[in-house]
């Protein structure tokens, strides 16, 4: 079972045609349920999620959110309360490093990954920006091999049909890492939280979402340091403003045959 | 031009084929640009919206979470500061009626529509939900003429492909009226801001939703008193758990000729 095992709920529903047979069928629900972050034992954040690679998405929010600036300032992330409840996690500071609970949930106030953010998100995102590499550079073949290979990995998304994806790919179109969740945001945080793991900042990679590409999205590839967004659907006017002003790439509407290169085409060969 | 001033944005972009060819054209992106609320003068909340109906958004964004319990204790939703600005407005309370800022900062903070929303939101809902009508009853023939209805309604979806669409139609299918927004639960407050000046409760009306059912969308439906949400896509567990518990029903992959209905199939004929 992995990852469906999470993943997925199962649930008994009515089936219903137009021609007005009903049926009772069994069917997979794409599970949602709410996880505790803690930081230095201060809480941090409630995140609606679908559970898996919870250590990850804490990392990742940590960092995405700007509540960290480098993954290094966290030493672990590991399960609080009781263990056979999986829904609280610790972010636990590596030796030396400090953070103020105050300051933090200020930030995340201001610059939350939803709709209740900040009008000073754009001065904030700026300011916690990576100054993005010049590559990478990708090939047309690469880039359209990109949808096909997230399509294939996508577990929960092919038993469910109601989570969203995010990938990161190398600039030959290699995946390092895939991740799935009910929230669009949370499934970048995770990838986030893994690969911050392997290099920091991320640099010269891919970033590939199921969903299409709203503020948030720029911002957390930008303080993540990931040059290039790719999105299945369309990107937001605020969106393409900052990727603009970041000197990130944005592309969307990737599917078929052609996508639109809204920022920054440089980086597609 | 009417709504599209508002929700679309001009933008030149590189069209790229798989085969390689670019061109230069022009798209529109759908608008998303930040928005403040403030209620009795003090700051309640900035939202990240495509503009249009803000007024509604602002008074279906507090009755939906929490901050006002009926719509008649919001006199009116004015602009706010320059004039010309268009992102600023107020929550002008009725005679009598006072709200304690740091409650609903506090509520808002807990129950916020999004990833950031706190562990304590399924007790808030069950509190703040209003004990759903037994109907309306809709007839299978009804049900499915909903998407038709609002597909050929969405103008904004039209043009830019990337908008989220929200409407509320009485039992027999009528349309009350159809909210377009980048953000989904800005698309149904908006709804909710309308048809909450109607009648309130909004009550038995059908909720329809262009994207998912994840709980935050049977969190606003419940409290705005409207027993029915069908959706073009999947339902989330904790969405039809809460829609189980308060007695909604949930209906999704509303589309062609085929639907689940999640809970409560008793209101469909």
């Amino acid at each position: 079972m992995g990852v469906m095992d999470h993943a997925a709920t199962p649930h008994q529903l009515t089936r219903l045609t137009r021609a007005g047979e009903t049926t009772r069928d069994s069917d997979l629900l794409v599970t949602e349920a709410p996880v505790e972050f803690r930081l230095a034992g201060v809480p941090l954040a409630v995140l609606m999620r679908t559970p898996g690679h919870d250590a990850e998405l804490g990392l990742g929010f940590a960092i995405t959110e700007g509540i960290v600036l480098n993954p290094d300032e966290v030493a672990e992330v590991v399960p609080a309360g009781d263990p056979d409840d999986g829904d609280r996690w610790s972010l636990v500071l590596s030796d030396g490093v400090a953070v103020d609970p105050e300051q933090f949930r200020r930030n995340l106030y201001t610059t939350s990954s939803c709709g209740v953010c900040g009008k000073a998100s754009i001065d904030a995102v700026r300011v916690a920006a990576l100054r993005p590499p010049p590559g990478p550079r990708v090939t047309v073949d690469t880039l359209f091999g990109l949808v096909d290979t997230m399509m294939a990995s996508q577990q929960s998304f092919a038993s469910t049909g109601g989570i969203h994806g995010a990938a990161l790919f190398t600039a030959k179109g290699e995946l390092i890492v895939l991740r799935e969740d009910i929230g669009r945001h949370n499934a970048v945080d995770k990838v986030v939280g893994h690969a911050s793991r392997l290099r920091w900042p991320i640099g010269e990679q891919i970033l590939l979402i199921s969903g299409r590409v709203s503020f948030e999205m720029v911002q957390k590839a930008a303080v993540a340091g990931i040059p290039v967004i790719a999105a299945v659907s369309a990107a937001s006017s605020l969106a393409v403003e900052l990727a603009e002003e970041l000197g990130l790439t944005v592309i969307g509407f990737l599917r078929d045959d052609s996508c639109n290169v809204y920022t920054d085409p440089g980086r597609v060969l």
